[in-house]
């Protein structure tokens, strides 16, 4: 039997939990009776890329071309489009998109097409997002399109955003750090957030919609739920 | 910075699940600060593959050259050595080997050997196993080598092993599915089993050590914990 669906080619590793937790979130919106139901990804789960956090503020390592290599194989192997489980990553999409003609789904602009699916009056809303994410203005400028005001953590916010955030890629995942990223996203909430992006794939590891007042779009799932349409549209 | 550590090249998708669960195993059992400390996967979530239950009970599908070609590509992708989390698709090794150079690394082996480490005095070990492993005797020789007994579900309960590893497939692991896998691992030590081995990766799934009073080998855990010793191994 031929498999007509499209085939996944992830860029994963960035990071690693993050990464599983999309495949998982790909499986389980997948509707299955039996293993041949299922997407085939291609998965390059490649945590050595160089720190995207590193070169955006001011490293001299680019992970731009390693990014590229990996879309680059994906394509040979068989891919027939890319996603990456990984917001700052998409500071590096360019690099990307020059050397594949497949097409590469964006997670940003899934989740902002999120917010008019969860929270259609949000005006205002919050962006935790990395540190190297909201310098590159990966999300900015595209909320702004939409007459998105972003609602973005103060720089003492912002350190213990990066902190938590670091700490999760290290393996901790316990209740002090959902209630710490919590109280982060309780922040913006204060300050007029009418919803939430969890633009950081590391994020939902840790937080989830019921733990907030107002809607959260994690970027981890939208990706997964556009993912799993595109493979089977046509 | 240099990655001397090997990369791991995995024929996954066999269930979806289950190398999902075996991704998570790795990178938990990885010592890693950060991201670039843990491995690099090379990951060919394939659940197309034809089912391997099927042919090796007489179909006419044969999952071998699928299994093989993933193999193939994994290797020219870069991948330093192969493993498969899934113990059926060791009846296929034989298709893997005669087209790669680069090592597989064997659950079966690797579950065997657990054996020793875990239940050092059991002589008598339960073989939870799906039917078309048990047909093919993936394990059977192994053990018998190691002078060990293998305790074997019953006709009926293989039936009812079959229905939950379908089950699990399908994306059903509650805890009736975890208490039924628990009675057919009860009826294995009842008949004198002093270890059980889940030899199927969708069983750690919904059976933990815990839930057992002889030790529980899992397949999952065993090959994660092989894949992390030897991708660092010189």
């Amino acid at each position: 039997m031929m498999n007509k669906r499209k085939i996944v080619g992830v860029l994963g590793g960035m990071g690693p939990d993050a990464t599983v937790d999309f495949m998982a979130k790909v499986i389980s919106l997948t509707s299955a009776d039996k293993d041949q139901d299922h997407l085939h990804m291609l998965v390059d789960h490649n945590p050595t890329v160089p720190n995207r956090q590193t070169f955006i503020l001011g490293g001299d390592e680019d992970p731009g071309p390693a990014m590229a290599a990996m879309a680059s194989r994906l394509e040979v192997a068989g891919a027939d489009f890319l996603v990456i489980p990984c917001n700052t990553a998409y500071a590096f999409q360019k690099s990307i998109l020059d050397v594949v003609s497949i097409p590469l789904i964006s997670i940003v602009d899934e989740s902002i097409e999120a917010v008019g699916e969860k929270a259609p009056d949000a005006k205002a809303v919050g962006l935790l997002a990395t540190n190297g994410c909201l310098q590159a203005g990966v999300y900015q400028s595209a909320m702004a399109a939409k007459d998105l005001v972003a609602v973005m953590p103060e720089d003492d916010e912002l350190e213990q955003l990066m902190t938590l955030v670091n700490g999760i890629k290290a393996g901790h995942k316990g209740s002090d750090v959902s209630a710490s990223m919590r109280k982060l996203a309780e922040a913006l909430v204060d300050r007029g957030a009418a919803a939430i992006i969890a633009g950081c794939t590391e994020i939902p590891l840790v937080l989830d919609d019921s733990m907030l007042e107002v809607p959260l779009i994690s970027s981890t799932d939208v990706l997964a739920q556009a993912t799993v349409q595109f493979a089977q549209s046509e």
